[in-house]
Order: C-alpha cells, then structure tokens, then sequence
C-alpha cells in the first residue's frame, strides 16, 4: 500500500502543500480537508472587488476542486476535522476516522476579535470567507457608512475600497500614526494622505469602546473620539494563528501562539508539519519568531512542507518579508524592519535616505520614489528599509530583502548599475541616490567623528 | 596655487566627472571644455520628443551653464580642444594654451556612418546634439515618409517615436531579427510586432544600398528589397569612440578602438582619466571589453574619474549592464548577455524559461512577463538573460544584474521572497517561476542523465 498523506486547510499553504506533494511523489495518496465549499481563490483580492477595481468577484476563483481531483487529490470539501489523533495516525471528520502516514496542518489564521461591548452583534464584518464576501458585497449597495477598525494593512485596503465604493468611511486605529506597528511615520504620512483624498475619515489616536447596538444590529462605533454612526464595522486587527487543532495534537507552540516548526516545515510530532499563517517563522535579521505573513509566504511554506512530506529535503530560510500594498493611489513598501521597530528592538542602525524618480524626471508619469535604507553601523550591511511612492515599489523590495538576505552593504547599493531609459527608469537610481546619501552621511560624521 | 583639473567633454561622463571633482575637492580649479552651447541636457529623451510622448523639448533641459558656474566651475562652451601636449600639459583652444596638472577625457562618441554611395546627401540625420534635434523636429512637421536604418535601440526608438508623429517609416535592418546583435529572436519577436502596431513596417534582413540624391537631398533609400521613397533617412548604426584626440595623444586604445582604462578610469598617460562613450571598459562575465554602453554607465565613469583625479580612491567595477527599453508601447530588457550573444562567444549555459504576471492576473492591468535567465551549466550561477513584456521590467534587470554580479543561483532565485499584493504584484515572481522551472528541468535531465 502506499503511503498517506493528509493535509489539513484549503488556503494557500495547504493547496500548495497538498498539490506539491502529489508532484513530488505521485505514488502518495494525498488527501486534503477543507471547512469550506471553495478552493484557490484570492482572499487578497477582495477588498479590490468590493472596490470595483475589479469588476468580478469571479475572476478571484482561480481554480476549481474538479481540477485538484484531476491532478489525482482526493478533495474533502466543507469537511471539518473534529480530532487528530497522533498515536493512531487518525483524524476524526464527520464521525468517522481516517488513517494518515503523514500530517501537514495548514489551518490558518482567525482574526483577533476586539474585547469590547457589542462585539458579537450583527453587523461587524471580518474579511476572510469569499462566499461571505460576495453576500458583504450585495449588502453594500444598501449601506451609506461604514467604520473600519484598522491596525493592519487589510484595514487600508478596505478602508480604500469602501471609499471607492461610495460609503462615507470612517478609518479608527489606536495608534499615533497609520499601521503604526509596521510603518514608519514618513511612509504613514502620504499613506494616510492617500486615504483621505478617497475621502476616508482617518482617525488616528483613536480608541475601540464598544458597539452599539439597535436590536442585534450594530448602529454606532463607540470611540474614544466619541460615538461614530454606522451600518457597518469592518474589523481589521491582527490575524492569529488558528491552533486550536495543534494545541489538542500537543504540538509545541512558540511565543507568539503559533506552530513551532524546524526548517523543513516540521513540527514537533513526528510525520507532521505545519504551514502558512499558523506557525511562525524566524526573521532572518533578529531570528525571532513571526507571524502573519502574507499569502505568497504561505504557499512558499505549502510547498517546502509538501516536498518534504514527499520525500524531497528542502528547506526553507529564515524571512526578510519584502511587503508593499497600495493605500488609496498611493503605494508602500518595505522589508526586513523600519525605523520603529529597530528602535522597539533595540537594534542599532545608520540611515540612508533619498528621494529620485520612476520614470526620467521629464517624462510624463515620473513619479517621487522615496527610499530609506537601514543599515548596520559600522559594516553598513543592510537591515531593513521601506520605500514609498512612483512605480515600481513591489520589485525593488523583493530586490532589497533578497540582496539584504545576502550580505549587501550600502557601499554596494550606492554603485550598483541600472537602466536609464526615459519612459521606464531615470538616470540616477532611487536606491543608489539613498545609499549614496546615506555613505555621504557616514563619511561626514566620521570627518567630524560624531558617533554615527 | 592650486592645481589645475581639465575636463574635455560636456555629455554625461564629463559634466559629472567636473561636477564630482569639484565637489570632492573644493580646491581643485576645475575647467571643462565643450563644443556644443547645451550642458546637462537628456539626449536620450530626444526620440520621445519627436513622438510628443514628451510635450516639450525644453523639459530635457535639466540644467544650465550658469548652475555649473555657481558651482564655481569653468565653463568653457561651444570650445573644441584641437591639440593636448601631454608633456607640457597643455591644451589648445581658439589657438591659445592652457595649462593643466590633471586632465579627464569624455569625448564620448561618433556615429559610424553607412560606408555606401550617397552617405553625404542632405536628408540623412543623426540623433545626437540637441540643437540639431530642435530644429528636426520643425522639418518633420513637413516630411510624410522616412526610412530609419537601425541595427541598435535608439532605431528602435526613433522608428516608434516618427510613427506616433503620424509619418510613414520604413524601419531597415540588416539583422535577422530586430536588435540582433544584442536580443535574442524570441524577445526581438513582441518588440517588432509592437513596432508594427504603430504602423512602422519593419523589414529586417534589408541591406543598405546607398541613397538616392534628388540634387542635393536624399529622395530614396536604395535597399536589397527595393528602394525606398522617403524624404528622411534617420541613420542609427554604432556608436563608436570618439578617440580623435586621445590617438593624437598617443593614448593606449583597445581592440574596440576605444581608450583603454584601469579600474581608476585611469588612461595609460599619467594623469589623464577618461570615462563614458571613449572607453572601454570590461564586462564583467567575460572580462572582454565592452563599448557603446548607456547615459547611466557615463555618469557613472565620470563620476568614478573625477572623484579619482581630485585624490580619492574610487574604483569602477566591471559591467553587467542591466538594459531595458520600450519598442511601441512594449518593454524589452536584459542584462549580461542572452543566448544569441552566449553562442557566438562560445559560452556554455543552460536557460530557465517562465511567464508570470505584473500584477494579481484578476487584477486590471496585470501584463505577462516574460523571463528567461541563463546559468553556467553545474553551479546554476546566472550569467545573463532577458526579459520583456508587463511592468517593472527596469526595476527585475537593475535587480539581476546586480546579483548576477554576486553569484546568485538559480536554487537563489527560485525561492526568493516576493511581494503578492494584488494592484502591484503577483502571487508568483516571474523571476522566480523561470528559475524554478530552470531547476525543474535541470533535475529532470539529472534524472534522464541528459547532459544539459
């Protein structure tokens, strides 16, 4: 008999996992249970679809559970796993169990509920399921105001595109400044800029009281900045890992609650591993345990766990986390860690600032670029950086996170070649310009030996 | 006194070659010598101009003679350098002598001109000096057909740019295929049918004849198809070194025809520099020297020389020359070499072939990209490649240049971290899904014991 496999969540890591695996090693019986109907669609696109920024809701299914069946997985759709049990090498789903040889848990994430009054009446939306959005999206057309309660970058998103929609958008976060836990204040500042030209409310500073309710329905925000009428509250917190699976397998979790797992995806039972936003992965500068990731993170790890459930050994390296999105018009982007999270961690850094643009500067559709490198003093090796505005912020991070990952110094980026052509890239590169400010910078304070 | 730098040239290399040494040394007296009026203008914005991309040809004016004088530059305009002593270090200007202690040589490049009957008819024209650009373009406003010889980009460039300005082109080319000396068939193919669609009629495997005088002005293009009627032949064959005076100083010169430099821009005449279009410089996979590279790589040398003649230590690496232009409204780019040039050289390589997308591929606006990387067969350490179609085109080939130069891998590339954010960027890096299926199939043929 051949061996089993069983890969537990439809979402990026599991589907990559499960579809991996199979390629690996076609003599596998691959399994994969999912709580729900729909399989790789884009959770990622649906702000932009309530936006209208794209005009179908259909064209986020990607794929259909009748093509995975073809690729020769046997997919158990809408089908809950009650129990695992690891000395068995069982799993429990409608009463009935099923044998595995190996495990791969892709459970996801739940969103971090506020732990406020009011917070389980009608009316407060979480943005995961795409059948509940596409019901969300008709209830819409029948709503003027909406609050979202913001934090993260979904919370952006949505705020956006609630705005493009039509609605009267109200934007609370508690923080002093825009995703305050993730973005410096020079980058918040044309984000926040950004969402207020759709004519979002951006209310920074602003503390989450409770819900009022009419009946069971959510009528009004209750904040710290007073009472905010709505027929909607959009919750955007923190996504958590969901594992309540793991912790009833006796998995090992980490500091942050996620799924503890080696650099191949395993976790700590044998014959079992974990991807995706239900574990946490070390961060390649400070190797310190992370979640939350993003969807292109969860299918990497989907598919070093299902190589390696497979057969193969592959690893997976500690992260530097190129992210960008667009607030509004606007677009942000970063990797490894700004200039406040250094500082909350304590890291020592030099800055290596500049602004050039996207295009060459006469060019109809040059745009600022804004570049801010952070770097190791002394050896000027590349830590972080978060870059904003023009085009092409998307490519120059993941360039930025993967050179940093290896070892780049500003000395290198401040020389570095690049294409100067008029209507895609302008003489001077907006990297090289940071980094040779940045040297600037360096060479003047050891001139005058100020300690960087 | 202090010493005394000449800088003969005002293009790219020389204006930053002054601009860098005065900057790098307050003391220096720095002179720079030009014959044309115009400093810090963007030839490379010129064809756009012709096409109304840009509005104005005014806006490639990025500077002016007296910025440079009031910071506290020599300027010496519309002045040709006839001789240069080296032993009595001095030049010779307007029949009068001028000392020097230090001297940098950027007299950047002359067209080759087409070695056929006709060459000196009126009617044929050369993109280069602005002026001379200025008043093309008024006659344009006249002329119905025009005949572009191309061979190199700016062909490219020119035939797009006369065909949005509503005149006939007939594009010729002596190559197989556009751009044949440096794009391979495959990224050639989109980059014509783009320039087709802008109604250039492009025929390539055309020789040039000669040109058909009607008294003075040319009237046709005599080509192994036919002649062709025109009333503009817009000649875009090679830059060559503009090495008039440095032959007349008994500089060392390449196998290019161009001044040989040391990593110092250093020429073989003790206290002479020489950077932009008159060098040669190594690339940096083959070590051969290379000509005829871009308004970045000039800067660049100029800079790297005029730091060095004010006393710094800066050296210039060998190239791996990220390109990338538009054809139409299509982008090609490339860096080190791709197959074309890889056969001819005798190098060994094996390709990693993919197509992802710009954006999400739901998301409007999402454009194919196409990648192709070569690696050196056994260590998969890249070598070169090109890339075309979508967005950001620019921003992956400054990327894989620059790591190419660091040895990055295949195995690197494959499993490279990547921004998924649906307006901006795609689940799966193109860069990525190439190297990845360049791995796949390298395994497969390990497996088949195919040698690669």
């Amino acid at each position: 008999m051949s061996e089993r496999l069983i890969v537990i969540g439809g979402g990026g890591a599991g589907t990559a996992a499960a579809t991996i695996a199979k390629r690996c090693n076609p003599d596998l019986r691959v399994t994969l249970f999912s709580e729900f109907p729909d399989i790789a669609y884009s959770p990622c696109g649906i702000p932009y679809a309530h936006g209208r920024e794209i005009p179908e809701f259909q064209s986020l299914f990607l794929s259909t559970v009748r093509r995975y069946v073809e690729d020769g997985l046997d997919m158990r759709m809408e089908t809950t796993i009650t129990d695992v049990d690891l000395s068995r090498r069982t799993v429990t789903a409608r009463n009935k169990h099923e044998g595995f040889d190996k495990l791969i848990l892709c459970t996801g994430f739940v969103w971090e509920q506020p732990d406020v009054p009011g917070a389980n009446l009608e009316g407060l939306h979480y943005v995961k399921d795409i059948r509940r959005a596409i019901e969300f999206d008709k209830e819409l057309d029948q709503m003027r105001r909406a609050v979202v309660i913001g934090g993260m970058w979904l919370g952006v998103e949505m705020a956006g595109a609630l705005a493009r929609r039509g609605l009267d958008v109200q934007f609370i976060d508690e923080g002093p400044w825009l995703l305050s836990e993730l973005v410096d204040p020079d980058v918040a500042e044309p984000a926040q800029e950004a969402l207020e030209k759709l004519g979002v409310n951006v209310r920074m500073g602003t503390r989450l009281l409770g819900f009022e309710g009419s009946g069971d329905r959510v009528r009004a925000v209750s904040t710290s900045a007073g009472e905010l009428e709505c027929d909607v509250a959009v919750i955007c917190l923190h996504k958590l890992p969901n594992t309540s699976l793991a912790a009833t397998m006796g998995l090992e979790l980490g500091t942050l609650g996620g799924v503890v797992v080696d650099d191949h995806m395993r976790s700590s039972a044998s014959g079992v591993w974990a991807a995706g936003d239900v574990i946490e992965v070390p961060h390649g500068l400070s190797m310190l345990p992370i979640t939350g990731l993003t969807g292109s993170h969860a299918y990497a790890q989907g598919r070093t766990a299902g190589a390696n459930a497979a057969g193969e050994d592959r690893t997976y390296d500690p992260v530097w986390i190129p992210w960008g999105f667009m607030s509004g018009d606007y677009t942000i982007g970063g990797f490894s860690i700004g200039e406040t999270l250094a500082e909350a961690m304590g890291i020592h850094y030099v800055v290596a600032k500049g602004v050039g643009v996207s295009r060459a500067r006469y060019f109809p559709g040059a745009a600022r670029t804004h570049v801010k490198l952070l770097a190791e003093p002394g050896t000027l090796r590349l830590i972080g950086g978060q870059l904003h505005g023009g085009e092409g912020i998307k490519e120059r991070c993941d360039f930025l996170a993967f050179v940093a990952k290896r070892g780049a110094t500003l000395e290198d980026l401040a020389w570095m070649e690049n294409i100067y052509s008029p209507p895609i890239g302008a003489l001077y590169e907006p990297i090289a310009i940071a980094a040779q400010n940045g040297l600037a910078e360096q060479q003047s304070r050891a001139r005058q030996k100020v300690p960087a």
